[in-house]
């Protein structure tokens, strides 16, 4: 058992099937580009165990509470590790998580990006620890989402 | 003629000229940064065959059909190998395509931003195949864009 | 006195002290990200000399004018050149700016981001100059901002 894997288990956490997003045969996109050492990793939604977007559904602020979205926060999160051990195999291959980039739709007036990220943040620090976890991060507001998701994540990391 | 121009042609499509975007001469920002190996490319909005900003202007869902935003995008990305034939000389010389953003400007309720991105996408297959072409990929809503373009790309290639 | 410590003297800058944001014990997000060359850095706000979050507050177009717009991309620059000495001990090390990303907070039918932006890639050039500073860009317009900032910018850099 990978030292991740263990990790993972240590924690009581069950990754999520892959999201079973369909992409279009006729074109070149992909949930997650490795080249080399360099890992980029498609914007996610919150998945659910079955790999299918995860409610609650709509803006933060207003039918997602600032709670409901770090939750989501994390949900997109475990999405990407999902998608990551499906292409890499094995996540102890990861050195390094280097940018994450958290785009939350919100209601009017909700401004708490930040801290909705932080259900992310969190999650990695504690599966990957200070050191391969650490990562700039960008928390912004978009002006809407796709499936009328709460928050979308995009990532890069670095392989060993 | 190069393997990329040969394809280009086969596909029927002619480049359009650079676009023709007035960067001041007191800032050092430009439409495509190279170092090393790595490819930059600044956001780029459609682009007509005279480098201009390609109409229809305005929002996907209301005064853009997502139709023509689907079009929108393909513009845009030959905007972006406009961009990248007149800084690398050759468009041979990408090994890889890595990442792209999709920032599209959408009517209240509009959420279809994948079915937008794939113009973008599906010309990146068309030229380049699913190998080079491979990317991780961003489509989402943005507040606004310049010019009120129905969407913005930004993209990082890797060179040979 | 290194090269562009003297340059920002000569330029009549004080660079701000570093933001002063909370970061939770329990996230392994920074506002820099080294790994190798490569430098990630995270979304800043414009930063006060105190390393605050500087005024004025709201939309660009609506309670913040363009041109105050321009000097908050300066103010968000400073804070990054401020983030970047704290974590790299000497900006000389600084090879390259590879990307800028700028998030600007619109008021409705305000589209005036490159101008906006070029008062952060005016302060790049003026400090790096053309070579050093020139930078792939993004301007758009977002649905909302961290501490209501007129805008937020996040960068790519790359080491000596």
């Amino acid at each position: 058992m990978s030292k991740i894997d263990r990790r993972v288990a240590e924690l009581g956490i069950t990754l999520p099937k892959p999201w079973t997003v369909s992409i279009p045969a006729n074109i070149s996109a992909s949930l997650v580009r490795v080249r080399g050492k360099s890992v980029f990793v498609s914007g996610h939604v919150p998945i659910d165990a079955d790999g299918s977007p995860a409610g609650p559904f709509g803006r933060v602020g207003a039918e997602v509470t600032p709670e409901q979205g770090q939750q989501a926060a994390r949900l997109a999160l475990l999405g990407i590790l999902a998608s990551l051990k499906a292409k890499l195999g094995d996540l102890d291959r990861i050195a390094a998580w280097l940018r994450v980039y958290g785009m939350i739709w919100p209601a009017p007036g909700f401004v708490g990006f930040p801290s909705v990220m932080n259900g992310a943040s969190a999650l990695i620090h504690d599966v990957f620890g200070p050191e391969i976890g650490d990562h700039a991060r960008v928390a912004i507001g978009v002006g809407a989402t796709p499936f009328n998701a709460p928050l979308e994540i995009e990532a890069q990391l670095e392989l060993v």
